[in-house]
C-alpha cells in the first residue's frame, strides 16, 4: 500500500526502507528541496545512512501537501520539539480520518505535553497511533531482530498498523495504552543519565540494575497518575527502551551522565558530547509535573539537582539510601 | 540482635559480614567442621572471599542444632537443590514461629517446586520470608549500593526483616508477593542463556532488549498462572535480577549461552564453563510446568529446543518472528 512518511532523519529513513523492502510504496517528506531531489535521483539520503541504497519504491517530496495527498496512512518521524510546527502545517491539509503513526519519543518541553495531547489539540481530525520500543535505526535498516509496540485508543487501529508494519525481523505488538507508551519513551532518558553517572562513579552492577528498576517504579507511578496502565511500562515501550538506553554506551544520555559523573558541569559535558541529550531537558519538565501531580520521583529529582543545582551525586546517593523504608510497589 | 545464617557460601558470607558490620551478632552454620573452626580462629572464610577479614561478631558452628539454638531469626543461604536435605535437618529442631529469611533463588528441579512450597511442606512451623533482587555478593561485601526486596505473606513480617537487614548501602523494599518474588529468581536464568546466544550471533542491541522484555512477559504470564502479581515481576526480583543477569558477562548462564551460540553443544559449553549453569536445568522444569498449566512461553521453549534437541538458534529466531501477531500483554 501507499504510505507517507513525514521526516527524513535516521529513523524515518530506516522505516521508509523497511516498508519499501516489504512491498509498500513510500513517499518521504523533507522540507529540504535538495535532499528530496537527491533521494529521487540517486535513491540515497545524503544526510542519513548516506552509503545505503534505498529501495526504488521510496520517493521524496519537499511539498507537504503533495506528501499528504499521496496516502491516508501517514507516519510521523519528526523530532519531538518540532512536531508542533509540523502539526500546524498538517492541520489545514489532512483529511478527516487520516491514520497517523507517530515514531517520535519525548515530551514537549515548552508545554510539558505528551505527543498525543499535542496532536489532539492541533489535528483533531486524524486517528492517532504511536510506536515505541527498543529500536536503533541502524539495526532496523539491516533487518536485525527488533520488537516494538504500537498503541492506539481503538485496538482495531493498532492492529491495522501492526499488520502494515510487521515484516521480516521487525515484530510489532499491539496495545491500547497510548499514555503508557508515550510516558515510557519520554522519561527513560532521565534514568540513562543516572546510569551514566553511576558508571562513572564505578558504583557496580547492583547499582545499575537498581537505577533501572527504581527508575521504572518512578515511571510507573508517574504514568499511573497520568492515566497509564503500569503494566504497559513493564513492556517494550517501558522496560525495553529503558534498558537499551541505560546499558548502551551509544546512548547520548548515558554519555552525558558519564561526563557529569566524572566531575564535569552540565555545560562542559554537553559541549564535549557535541549534541543535545534530550534527558537534560526532559528531567525539568518531568520534575515539574511530578511536583504538580504529587508523584514521588526521588531519582528524577536527584538527576535534576545534579544537573542544575551542582549538587554532588555521591552525597545524593547517600541521601537516597537514607530515605524511609518503603513497600516496593505503590501507586 | 542475634541472627543465624545457614550456609557459608559466597552470598551467606557476604550477608553475615554485612549484618555484623551493622551491629548484629551472627552465627553461621557450615557442615564442614574445619571451615567452621577456621572462621572462629582466623575470622576468615577459607573457601569464599578468603582474603577478607570478617567482623569478630561473626562466628561459626558445624552443629546445626547449636546454630538454630542461637537465634529465632534464621537466614537460609543454602543452594536451592540442597534445601530439601537441610530442611529435613531443620524440621525436628526449629521451634514454632521461628523467622526464616531465604536468600536462595531457583526451582527445585526434581519436583518443580518453588522454595516457599518446599518449606511449607517440610517445616510448616516456621514463618517464611524470601529475599531477592540484583545483588552480586562481591558488591554487597564492599557495601556498594544494592537494592533488594523481601516478601512474606504477612506484610508485618516483611517489614520486620526490612528493618533488620537494611543498613549502609543495602536498601530493602518490602512486599507480600512471595510467589512473584520466587518466580522471578527461578526463571531469569533461562533468558540469560538466550541473551548469551543472541550476543554470540551478533543479533544487536534491539534483540537483547527484546529478549529481556519478551522474557519478562513470559515470566509474568507464568507467575500470574501460579498466583503472582505481575507487577512484582516488574520490580527488583523480576526486571532487576533479569537485567543484571542478561547484561553481565560474569553471569554463568549468559556465558553458557555464548558458548551455545558459537556452535558448541550443551555438553561442550558446560565443560568449558567448568560449573553448573542453573538455567540449563531450570528451563526443563519451567517448560514442563508451562505445558501443564497451558502458559505460552515460546522463548523458554526455544532455549529448551536449542539445548536439548540440538535445533539451530537461527532457525528458531525466524520461527519466533513468524508467529501470529499478538497484543503485548496477555494473562
Amino acid at each position: 500500500m501507499k504510505i507517507t512518511i513525514l521526516g527524513a532523519g535516521s529513523f524515518g529513513t530506516a522505516f521508509a526502507a523497511h516498508l519499501a523492502l516489504f512491498g509498500h510504496e513510500v513517499k518521504m517528506w523533507t522540507r529540504n528541496c535538495e535532499r528530496a531531489e537527491y533521494i529521487n535521483k540517486f535513491h540515497k539520503n545524503r544526510s542519513c545512512f548516506s552509503e545505503t541504497d534505498l529501495p526504488h519504491a521510496v520517493s521524496a517530496a519537499s511539498d507537504i501537501a503533495e506528501a499528504l495527498a499521496f496516502s491516508q496512512h501517514v507516519v510521523m518521524a519528526i523530532p519531538t520539539q518540532s512536531q508542533r510546527e509540523v502539526c500546524g502545517k498538517i492541520a489545514p491539509l489532512a483529511k478527516e480520518g487520516v491514520h497517523m503513526l507517530n515514531l517520535a519519543k519525548g515530551i514537549e518541553i515548552s508545554t510539558g505535553s505528551l505527543l498525543h495531547q499535542l496532536h489532539k489539540e492541533l489535528c483533531p481530525q486524524i486517528v492517532y497511533s504511536a510506536l515505541s520500543g527498543p529500536s536503533h535505526a541502524e539495526e532496523l535498516l539491516l533487518d536485525m531482530p527488533t520488537t516494538v509496540v504500537v498503541a492506539s485508543k481503538e485496538e482495531s487501529e493498532a492492529r491495522m498498523w501492526q499488520k502494515i508494519v510487521s515484516a521480516g525481523s521487525f515484530r510489532v505488538y499491539a496495545g491500547t495504552d497510548v499514555i503508557g507508551l508515550e510516558v515510557g519513551g519520554a522519561t527513560k532518558n532521565i534514568y540513562a543519565i543516572a546510569a551514566g553517572i553511576s558508571r562513572a562513579l564505578k558504583l557496580g552492577d547492583n547499582a545499575s540494575a537498581a537505577l533501572a528498576c527504581r527508575g521504572l517504579a518512578e515511571i510507573m507511578r508517574f504514568g499511573a497518575k497520568l492515566g497509564a496502565n503500569p503494566l504497559t511500562l513493564s513492556g517494550l515501550a517501558g522496560v525495553g527502551d529503558l534498558i537499551v538506553t541505560c546499558y548502551s554506551i551509544h546512548s547520548r544520555n548515558f554519555r552525558l551522565g558519564l561526563g557529569i559523573g566524572s566531575g564535569k558541569t552540565l555545560k562542559e559535558a554537553s559541549e564535549e558530547l557535541g549534541q543535545v541529550a534530550e534527558g537534560a531537558y526532559t528531567v525539568r519538565a518531568v520534575v515539574e509535573n511530578a511536583q504538580k501531580f504529587d508523584v514521588e520521583m526521588p531519582l528524577a529529582e536527584a538527576v535534576y539537582r545534579v544537573l542544575y543545582k551542582n549538587e554532588s551525586p555521591t552525597k545524593l546517593i547517600k541521601e537516597l539510601f537514607a530515605r524511609p523504608l518503603k513497600a516496593e510497589m505503590r501507586f
